[in-house]
């Protein structure tokens, strides 16, 4: 028996730790917190042990920058969460404004012509 | 001057619109809003015009549930919502939790490994 292909990186990983974070925002400093999110992956998030992906969404009506990254494991996440070397790239966002940050497992993904996938 | 091949089919549609639904939950409901969340995508969403894709999340706390679906553009989305169709498959929805739906770009996207979109 042979291993299924992977057909898509992003969803084949089923045991993979989501964070969706959710900032509340003015609509004149929402792309500045777009900037400070991307800053802080290049410059930090996406070298630490266990990064998987990172997406950044900005609310069409002004007030809101959504922040969704994958990791290996949740432990991952939180030991970046936790490093002090983690100030620097956060604090800046910190002064702009508080997320609410979650972690989540993906129970069911679907792209349009594929298979559903469910982790119940 | 050939195009860049498509490394990733979710990420490479930059035109598409992105909808997040927060829904406050109680973890003795999670379970049974997943279920409604998935015969929805189901029996009714996936077969809309302009479906992309879905995800639903599973707070790990217990409170929360998050779904999470691109479509081609807004007006698929919200002519999908309007349509009176969708009546009884998000009504039971309604019962359980009120979500909150909101309207995203996504204005940054990165895997491990690859290279970063930027769509601001």
């Amino acid at each position: 028996m042979t291993a299924p292909a992977a057909e898509n990186t992003d969803n084949t990983d089923d045991t993979a730790a989501t964070f969706i974070n959710v900032f509340p925002v003015r609509p004149r400093d929402q792309h500045r917190l777009v900037e400070l999110l991307m800053a802080a992956h290049e410059n930090y998030i996406r070298h630490r042990p266990g990064y998987l992906s990172t997406s950044i969404h900005r609310g069409v009506d002004g007030y809101q920058v959504v922040d969704y990254t994958r990791w290996r494991r949740r432990e991952d996440f939180e030991a970046m969460v936790r490093d002090p070397a983690a100030v620097p790239h956060f604090a800046p966002i910190g002064e702009l404004t508080k997320g609410e940050q979650k972690a989540y497992d993906v129970v069911f993904s679907h792209e349009k012509g594929g298979v559903a996938r469910r982790a119940l």
